[in-house]
């Protein structure tokens, strides 16, 4: 059975890969185009776009001479699917966060009171 | 500079350490009670182990006995922001697909018109 999934995560686990997907974000692009900004040989290139093509995460062109590649972003939805199952642990932590700031400022708050001129009885110096 | 997102996504292309990870969203577990479910050696577990803890994804306690390992999602927030900005373009394909759909419903509708008894012209036999 072919792992989708893996082949998609294992794709998107390397910057160069990644930064391939951005520029086509911004439309179809050559070999040689998507090879600039990297200062890599074209053969490097090709690799990466090998693992991409197999992960379904890009499309080539039919014409020997200019095959443009293209982002095909149906994988990364079913990779944002299943990351998405874990949403509420993170939402978690963020509430947990924000509990914990209010606490600390409530007791930052106890323990600095602010003078208070017009009740001098709460500044405890009496 | 690590690579935190490559760490990230090569830990989650193996689908034993997504396994264990769905497992740990249901709570805390020991080594032995994770390897339970795969049929694997304790010693190819840790080694799956090792790989989620050094992507952040899993903590695990202190004492030697009893080392419970447990799920940290803040790294899996990250790659569904990476992922998410490519989310325009899947939705993007279902409303192409949907603009699709519509046109040979369309389509259709227009080929094999419903017999309309009380309008006969409109069967279009006359």
């Amino acid at each position: 059975m072919p792992d989708h999934l893996s082949n998609t995560f294992s794709a998107l686990a390397d910057p160069t890969r990644r930064a391939i997907l951005a520029r086509l974000a911004a439309g179809e692009a050559s070999v040689t185009e998507l090879a600039e900004p990297f200062a890599m040989s074209l053969p490097a290139v090709s690799k990466h776009l090998k693992v991409l093509e197999r992960a379904g995460l890009i499309t080539r062109g039919r014409e020997a001479q200019w095959r443009p590649c293209k982002l095909d972003a149906a994988p990364l939805q079913n990779a944002a699917q299943w990351i998405e199952q874990y949403s509420r642990f993170w939402e978690q932590s963020l509430d947990r966060l924000e509990e914990y700031l209010n606490k600390i400022q409530a007791q930052a708050t106890t323990k600095i009171p602010t003078p208070n001129k017009e009740n001098p009885d709460a500044s405890g110096s009496k």
